[in-house]
């Protein structure tokens, strides 16, 4: 287990889903800062969002701060905070640990940790280990913003359906207009992620997606390469939140279809500011920042939790069985996991601007 | 600067393209370990590949044991190696710090490093620093090898010609028969992807590609979530490569166009072993291995040098210009990145075992 | 603030004295290990001992596990628990901000932090942050006795009054006759001891003294020289422990004064197996152990907190002032710190073990 | 193995005494800092000082700088540097390996490495290793010195020979004035010194000696507790240099004879400036400097390697056995121990100093 991350600043991260409680620390923030705990809650609520398809476990997710805060400023000491465990089923769980559920943690996990792992709702593996990442980086947000640094994720795609690109030519100061928006910065295929999700609840199957993140402003040469790139550092941390498969940074994949030519970003002053036209590199040459937006996309798997009958194995009788997950589930997970991809990528943002402004 | 990577195992890099060496230390190995000092070469030597649209600066590449090792084997010391830099022209390179490449690290660099960097060849920023990435990968290699894990990368892509993926049903016994070939492990695609560099290479211009590695016979229940998935290890590594824009497990970014149902691997009992007949997850599931194969791809880009004339900025005159940089450049890197790809790989996976085999 | 320790597990520390509560969360702990709950809170006990020269805040102490913990076993994720804070009076520690008080953290602390450092009770340096660190060294004691290693510290000397080493020839199947008693290994001490506070006492002044601590049963073989010698994983931790100014192994600062000859501890094989008869190094050679038990010291200087009026600053005013501290203080802290220094080294040992036995 | 070292700097060491060569890579320096190589040189020679009772093996010890600098200032890369080995007679040593030097670490050694490590000359425990760590800490020491900050070491005793200490009233304005004495603060001691020595020295015997270390003009507010406090981190390196068996701060174990109101450092301004009379607490309080000179004594233990014969065990008859080592040595490694605590020292400042001046 490795449950904590930072060299700055550090984030140790605890609990499992059918536990006491979940939380995490907060290691090394500079003192005196002032806390927004509504915004806090602002982001607690939106990995909260409940719609059609999502599931009804409805937590409240209150969170306590329990050190690092003295009238309502940091203090420079670990900010701990947890969140108690409410509403849990246990029992809707307990017959999986011998059969595991395709796409999930269990099988490996339970091999990992010698069958000691607590299976309870995925335990430590469970998508709600996502919300004390959101608290932290709610924080770290804050901290980003008072800089004038802005993290900005939104929903590129659902199954099929595609918006647009802010890799595409949307500019730096365009990115704040889209963010009201509960779902894609493109605006009028809302409708249509929407019917691509239905499609996929009806039958209790699930569907995934690709979030796209932007931050913009930040300070030119910001990296720490051979091993420390930008690029390294937000990765390490966005394929720590389950069902990440895939990061790429500006145009990414699509990239090592263009000629050096066309994927070159070229520089040309205006106002006596160093810009490029395009931004197929997202913001980092060398693994530094060059004073363009960061751009990444990141690959959201469909959720393994679905209602349709898969195939699997029964440890103990050491045969072939079928499973049906009862209980209900969200059909789809990309809009939840929005803000944290933005919690996870001001974390690291935050931890690599540390010391540096 | 972090040059130093590493967690139960520990790799430092040094040197700059056109300073006295290159090279690198790598620390905790296991003591006893007997050195095969010619697969260190034949690494280097892939690396190292000449074709028609290579780059003629031809070194050496000599590399010098310097500590830990006596008598042919590990002592658990320190193994630090260097290797001489040799037939560098850096006149070739002294203007271009003044306006920068687009593309390359130049920029940003300047900035980050207040303009002492050693510009010359890229400096530290120089694909050359790949050689000692490979002597170092090159002898985790050989240590994983004597576990029965192989690790093994081709060319998936290079521009539009794309070849066979190995999640798409190649199984893990069948690794090794493609293992001899220079480039794609897809044979019949060599002359396309031969073809496609040429179009560049005419114009001066430059091209990327995919490249995707396989890690076989993996243990179970590797990975130590939450933050060092197996999938945040390795991506961290692989972006340190130069001219990697992009990561992906398995399905990748296409998973999120799958639903739960397709993408879930289902498991089954086949003599006595539990398999999953696809391998959508890349062999991860929860950041820790299931026995399937670990897959990934890694997206290059092209290179930034080519000789087509770009614009750019003059620093110094604070006024925009163009460039033409001059020298022959590689037209594309990616054959020589396969090996480089595996001595990621490599590292991570070693880093990974170590005290758990 | 670096509220993160170790290598191969991890310990994060939070809180301040007069904060919601204080804890801790202990990560990459193996998984299955049955935890003694009974014995962690002996070891709170031990801390909490109260006599006639302790504080009277009598604080219950009670912790509580949040995770990590399943069926009372370990689950192999982070294990987090906290202790509540009660019975505080912050305003007895109101003015001191402003009149630093000598010997304690008050006036650096207020520089390192801006002032912004929750200062009530000490805030984060208050001896109250050891509680969560016995929690801690608890647990990882029961891992370690489990291996049949034993951690045993003891008050050396109260003040002028100085019993005998444990490197003076106590050998390694004596230490746990001595493990009952409250106070010294030497026994006869005890009331010469309590006569030494007790001199301070009615003078509103402190005391300090010397811990000694023997681990025994080591396996030959650990440390991990150059940089990870056990001197220097285990200095790093003592000196975390609030008013430790100094850290001696086996003669320590004696053994400057022996030659060679008689510093070196001769090897001889009794039964088989290689052993020395005297134990001038503490079981430590090269930063590696040679199997005699590992010995050291702490040096532990009086509480600075005392009734009788000092010299200190007015920050404020800018001026000299005097202080008188009110309320009651500990008169020795040493007997206290024992169970604190046995559970700092047991988080070391565990640290440097994991993985290797 | 644990041979890299830091955390906002990093320090890589590598060599055995009798291998290839020995050096190090220091990474995260600043970039733009002017190397004064003479400096660097300088501090070698005076751990290479030689004197009637020093081994005769006369070491060049020529430092080549491989990467991270160009025109003779730090690039911000990697400055990695290497010493080739010389003089060696490895046939000194080679029986040794059977029979283990008692005070030594061939003994530990071979059971941590399983027999692989090089065991010629002490290998990788050799106190020539301590030559690199002069080197970096060279560097680090320059840089300390460009922001006002004096590191500054002296013999404080030779076995019963003891000098005046830096915490009895030397103030830290007197320190410079006795930087270039060749021994200790106290020059009328000198000659003490050098006859004590010399007593052991006729026999083939040796002896050890305290090494007192001041570093004055340090910043207030610099520590990171609760387990980075200054003590830790530089009891953690000072704990790496062979032979070192205690380290202490102040007044040290002296402390614990004194009352909290002997022993509080009370504060009064001067001239607008807040100061301490006295320092009995070392500079440092709860972890953190307080403006006074940090002082702290480091325990040298007598040089295991004497002429006399002593008893020890022959591994392969597994029988008692004597043992005669040939050879000359140093009789007092004292002197030449000097330098490197205050090499040790400055790159624990430096590294703690990074980011915050």
């Amino acid at each position: 287990m490795s449950d904590v991350w930072g060299k700055n600043i550090q984030f140790t991260i605890f609990g499992e889903s059918h536990g006491v409680a979940i939380g995490g620390v907060l290691s090394s923030l500079p003192s005196g800062v002032e806390i927004d705990f509504d915004a806090i809650n602002y982001e607690l609520e939106r990995r909260n969002h409940r719609a059609s398809y999502s599931t009804p476990r409805a937590e409240a997710d209150e969170y306590e701060i329990l050190s690092g805060v003295y009238n309502g400023k940091t203090t420079g000491s670990a900010l701990a905070f947890i969140i108690r465990n409410q509403d849990t089923k246990s029992g809707d769980y307990a017959n999986l640990n011998n059969t595991p559920r395709p796409g999930h943690a269990d099988y490996p996990a339970s091999l990992r940790y010698d069958g000691f792992n607590d299976y309870r709702g995925g335990g430590h593996f469970s998508g709600r280990l996502t919300a004390p990442l959101v608290v932290a980086g709610a924080i770290a947000k804050q901290i980003l913003k008072a800089k004038g640094i802005d993290v900005f994720a939104h929903i590129l795609s659902i199954g099929n359906v595609c918006g647009k690109s802010l890799a595409d030519g949307v500019k730096a100061d365009e990115l704040n207009n889209v963010r009201q928006k509960l779902f894609a910065a493109d605006d009028s295929l809302e409708q249509d992620m929407m019917a691509e999700i239905e499609k996929y609840r009806k039958d209790g199957n699930s569907i995934g997606g690709i979030i796209e993140c932007a931050i913009s402003n930040m300070p030119v040469g910001i990296g720490e390469p051979f091993f420390e790139s930008v690029e390294s550092r937000l990765s390490s941390m966005l394929f720590s939140i389950p069902a990440v498969k895939g990061v790429e940074f500006g145009k990414g994949f699509e990239i090592t279809k263009m000629s050096g030519f066309d994927a070159n970003d070229n520089y040309r002053y205006v106002d006596g500011k160093i810009v490029t036209d395009t931004n197929n590199n997202g913001g980092l040459l060398g693994g530094i920042t060059n004073g363009a937006p960061i751009i990444f996309k990141t690959a959201i798997k469909a959720t393994p939790s679905i209602s349709i009958e898969q195939n699997t194995v029964d440890l103990e009788k050491r045969e072939n069985t079928t499973l049906k997950i009862k209980g209900r589930h969200d059909t789809c997970i990309v809009p939840r996991a929005v803000p944290v991809v933005e919690a996870a990528a001001s974390l690291v943002i935050l931890d690599m601007l540390q010391g540096r402004m």
